[in-house]
């Protein structure tokens, strides 16, 4: 088997001892016979391992205890819905700030609801997404402000929060949970799909303050995050498989140092990249350096052929899925926790290489 | 390690040829150097994976070409939403058979749904749901009838539907899925959690006759059959894990030899508990003769003090998770598909032990 890197937006790169270790004890979780797969959600072993999971990730972000943590299903997607139905209760109005795909994902899905107004307070789609949105247009009362904080497709990401005083905020991180330091307290709600930092596909993880919930709201069981706190997200069968990955990698986490250390490593490997991106005289960055991610690098040669050569002779090379968003086309490279520094080394040689050639 | 029988109702045994394989190829998938955890939804390598599962699935239960296959997220309960907001659009109105705890739970969600009316149109409760329910009432139009195929908890299940000519089926088959032929024929939508019969938690299965479907529905894209259906479940990130594991066990139920035969080999084994319980002076089934599921046998010694001393001493023999339900009590041994007919023989083995000496 040759060496790869796997550059995936997500399902991604996941630690190699964590990896290690589910197929270890694949056969027989902690010397019970059975496998994690095929565990009881009312087993101890699985109550002591999601409880573990949800302690581990309060330490690594500091979450307050007045905010609940749950492991839900549904992916990003489904927080477009239940963000929403859960939270924007007394003034039934968001305000979206519109920073690109996933940002405008999040209008559709709300403007689905009954009742619902979802309105765009900032947008840099004038800038092609390549920015933040700067300006803001707040316009009476808004349940909350919803931020994409890392624009996994655009490669654009929050060091700062936009300063909106009095305003409640909702964060997709979907894309640099634990890559990347927030402070929880700045959020009324976070939410996060888990198949890029956290674990495998098929996890959501959300942190809301509990207090901006309403205990009689009486929605769908499934779709109610006061439900689903009063059963620590084991309403019914929870993902228990993906949830056991996601608490070793919580614990791989805390190895490494927690979120600064890994935070200060992306920054560096990110930084490999973009200082090549900015000399390159073939490649460059699409997204403007100030807002650029640390966790996703979005780039191009210009011309599209040449693109579509880059991709094919990169993946030949071992150097998996730099294709950039159907959307964008050009090339992406997902620098997440668990992609190695010697993986970006790699590719920059591999470009420099490329760019000698062509 | 000691061998040992996971009587479990769910997440439950897994057959072991499938966990050997997860295990030897959890590092590298198909020689892609990249784990199945690691594997974008947008790969080749998924598509197929999940084209395959799909396809074994259709061929295992004959599903028709103008049913829909979906492999969603949420559980059972999940769907007791869904297939209100999918399928009761012409009368918004239900009949929903009450045949224990989860046809009740299906009721309370459907409840929840503005504009929805959920009618009990059949009911065993007066039976203390030791039996299904036998008489239908039937009170003008309904969007569809739904069904709980197998109760889990109560032990009952339809060997034949009942006869409600021109209502359309719902069936909730999440506990006997792939264990008791039925024709999908006859049913408008069927509906299982995977955890029992299928793989690990964290997948739910839709089938669905796709001209019940309103094309223009336009609800929430991860509550909405139809846009799941158009992106061929890949809307968003699926759980990639849960249906490469399903596909596993959908070719092993194939070598098996597919429903019928391990249809067959659930009927020898539940069989055998229940000659034993018929014939024992300590031990009996609660569920009555005629509608007792292959697939969840519950029991009770008349004791509780005696039923817990059983459940203590059955775990510490390897026979694992025989409790009842929190809400019922007493015994349960789940006998799905992966349980081998040496865990129903060791089980009454030990049950026989256990009479003699009390």
């Amino acid at each position: 088997m040759t060496k790869v890197y796997n550059f995936s937006a997500g399902p991604a790169v996941l630690p190699a001892p964590v990896i290690e270790q589910v197929q270890a004890e694949l056969p027989s979780y902690h010397g019970s016979g059975m496998s994690i797969l095929e565990m009881s959600h009312r087993s101890s072993l699985y109550e002591d391992l999601a409880a573990a999971a949800e302690e581990d990730l309060r330490q690594l972000m500091a979450i307050p205890d007045d905010y609940d943590v749950l492991f839900l299903q549904g992916g990003g997607t489904l927080q477009f819905t239940m963000a929403p139905l859960n939270l924007a209760r007394h003034y039934h109005r968001l305000g979206l700030v519109d920073s690109g795909h996933w940002a405008d994902r999040a209008k559709e899905e709300a403007d689905l609801l009954p009742g619902i107004q979802a309105d765009v307070v900032a947008s840099s789609k004038g800038d092609h997404y390549t920015s933040l949105p700067k300006d803001y247009h707040l316009n009476g009362n808004y349940d909350y402000i919803h931020l994409t904080l890392n624009n996994t497709i655009e490669g654009t990401m929050y060091r700062q929060l936009p300063q909106l005083p009095g305003q409640v905020l909702v964060g997709d991180m979907s894309s640099n949970i634990l890559a990347q330091r927030y402070d929880v307290k700045d959020f009324g709600m976070i939410y996060a799909g888990a198949q890029k930092n956290i674990g495998p596909a098929g996890l959501t993880v959300v942190i809301v303050k509990h207090d901006l919930l309403d205990e009689q709201q009486n929605l769908p069981a499934m779709l109610d995050y006061v439900k689903q706190a009063k059963k620590h997200s084991a309403l019914n069968t929870p993902p228990v498989f993906a949830i056991y990955v996601a608490g070793l990698v919580f614990k791989w986490v805390k190895e490494q140092g927690g979120v600064d250390a890994l935070q200060k490593r992306n920054e560096d490997k990110a930084g490999l990249l973009y200082d090549y991106l900015d000399n390159s005289k073939l490649f460059r960055a699409t997204a403007k350096p100030a807002d650029r991610s640390i966790t996703n690098v979005p780039f191009v040669t210009g011309d599209e052929n040449l693109d579509q050569v880059f991709v094919q002779d990169a993946t030949a090379a071992g150097l998996l899925n730099v294709k950039g968003h159907r959307s964008v086309g050009g090339m992406r490279a997902s620098l997440y926790n668990a992609m190695p520094k010697a993986g970006v080394e790699a590719l920059v040689k591999f470009m420099k290489q490329f760019e000698m050639e062509h």
